[in-house]
């Protein structure tokens, strides 16, 4: 089962909805790319390779509901939804890559509507086939790095459910445990929306893959005590010079890792490098609702004091200077990134 | 009202009982040791300065309550109770602190029975006493540092509940806002047992002090977007080379802190410092009960996948070069930490 797929018969496009895992494995159907974009900010949908296509599909829903009677309007209309789309999530970069390649394909189709929105479809669902091979290919590179043996710290979730299917940072440790090595994962619980217990836990469950959950704040013992060997993590955005962009406690985590020489790496799809910005700082960070850093219960019962206020950036940027490697699915890129980054997109896949 | 407190009617301590705040404002007597050291075991009664004093209590109803017939008997049955008290939380030295005082007093008393219980006890008041000047002396010290308009960054609890009252680093902020100083706070929530959103919180809104919570993997963010001008936390052990071992979360938070050139303070009475311990490594840590990370819930529903395992170590150890200074209730100790700190501890207060 795909976490992003379509449903031909209805002509919708189905996901996983992910706020109700491990609890509930069940698939929504949507019709209206409008219902897409709400799904991708209420994260139905998450992880930057898997909000990319989910977005390439939403064209193909907005090309297909298109009342247009002809094509530019209907590219009109296709440009429209892409910016909707692109603003639905600021952060991660797969959401404009994903438009910009679905509109490019759409400018060069002929005269036809219904040749233009089959013309959409297909480039979405290359796209999604595309990112099950493309992440394949990336753990296969990134499982070079992991040893028999290792104990790998893992923040938040980058499984087949953070992609159409197989994964980034956790591709890469599927892959190696597929090869033969005897990993033990310590998993970042990932707050504050728990993708680390909710959704990696859950994959790695069913992967049979050893792991214990950690609070995130504990990674710093277990680096310095020397159990932990590695540090694996995906991206939402690399900017040019290597800066990442990831889920909330990356910075902190790789910080740890660095002061006790522990390597690590970010597992990503070119698709998630964004060359046209220069450097970390200039990514815009997503503040998500206070309530999800507030809705903690224990024993049923709420922690937080009545008329709390919290505070909740989704994501923080973790300078290239921090980052052993970056794993893309053209190879291992190493230092000075803003050269060899550059020089790894540009590759030709054999 | 005292976080620990002796009720002269009933012969029993009370200790507010932490669990079940912010929901619930309840005190609990206790007459046996042994509960005492449940209790201590269990988070009733939790931070540094508290377990020490709460340690102290639990002496006097060892004595009170022995059957003791002869004064040996006695401090062989007290000295039993203190090894026990120690044990009951590893890393914390004020238990082992408390003990040593009580039973060296104990030691100096005269032959007769009951003159050695009130001695026991009136040692235990003592210490509730003290515990309360040496905060607010420390409190002043350390307000010195925090300037008007500073955010600050606050790990665990360390305020009125983790001391018989007053508190610690939160002791400092107290009292900067007391002098007039405007502060904001951004309270770590503080994984797994939250004492952040719980306890913290629940305090800043009584003194007035502003606040967010955070992530404890949000702080990096503050810091290295330059929201945040000072790092402030306790201690549970303090080793003789400045070493900190407190809450865990706190060494992530330091490391962050010192990558932005933030200034860490750590509040601690010179009863936290351990001047046989000789660094960091050596202090055990303890590790507590899986469950404690597990049983986290969202909207009524239990977020970890059934039959998962977790890691839960208690503390980490804040390497002295990451902390700018730590102040005790004799002033502000800056590095090279060997030499300060033992001159420090050897101050007479004036």
């Amino acid at each position: 089962m795909r976490t992003v797929d379509w449903d031909y018969q209805n002509q919708s496009l189905l996901l996983i909805d992910q706020r109700l895992l491990p609890g509930e494995l069940r698939v929504a159907a949507y019709s209206d790319y409008h219902e897409v974009i709400n799904a991708i900010q209420e994260m139905v949908v998450r992880g930057a390779p898997a909000i990319g296509v989910t977005a390439a599909f939403a064209l193909a829903l907005a090309a297909y509901r298109s009342s247009a009677s002809h094509t530019t309007e209907m590219l009109r209309n296709l440009s429209i939804a892409g910016d909707e789309l692109i603003a639905a999530r600021p952060t991660a970069v797969n959401l404009k890559w994903a438009v910009a390649r679905v509109l490019a394909k759409a400018h060069e189709a002929p005269g036809d509507l219904d040749q233009l929105r089959k013309l959409v479809l297909e480039e979405a669902l290359r796209m999604a086939d595309e990112d099950v091979a493309i992440n394949q290919r990336m753990a296969r590179h990134a499982a070079e790095l992991i040893a028999d043996g290792d104990t790998i710290i893992h923040h938040c979730n980058t499984g087949a459910l953070a992609a159409v299917d197989w994964g980034t940072a956790l591709g890469a440790i599927r892959m190696a445990h597929q090869q033969g090595k005897r990993i033990h994962v310590l998993v970042d619980e990932t707050r504050p929306r728990l993708q680390g217990v909710r959704l990696t836990a859950w994959e790695l469950q069913q992967y049979g893959i050893s792991f214990d959950i950690i609070p995130d704040n504990a990674a710093g013992y277990y680096l310095s005590s020397g159990q932990a060997h590695k540090v694996f993590f995906g991206a939402d955005r690399v900017a040019a010079n290597g800066d990442v962009a990831n889920k909330i406690g990356t910075y902190m985590l790789a910080l740890a890792a660095q002061d006790n020489q522990v390597p690590v790496y970010c597992v990503a799809p070119t698709s998630t490098i964004d060359l046209s910005t220069a450097m970390g700082t200039l990514i815009p960070i997503e503040e998500r609702p206070p309530n999800e850093v507030l809705n903690i219960q224990v024993d049923g019962k709420s922690v937080a004091p009545t008329g709390c206020t919290a505070r909740n950036p989704a994501f923080d940027i973790t300078p290239n200077r921090l980052i052993s490697a970056i794993v893309t699915e053209k190879g291992v890129v190493y230092p000075p990134y803003p050269e060899n980054l550059a020089r790894n997109i540009g590759l030709i896949e054999s």
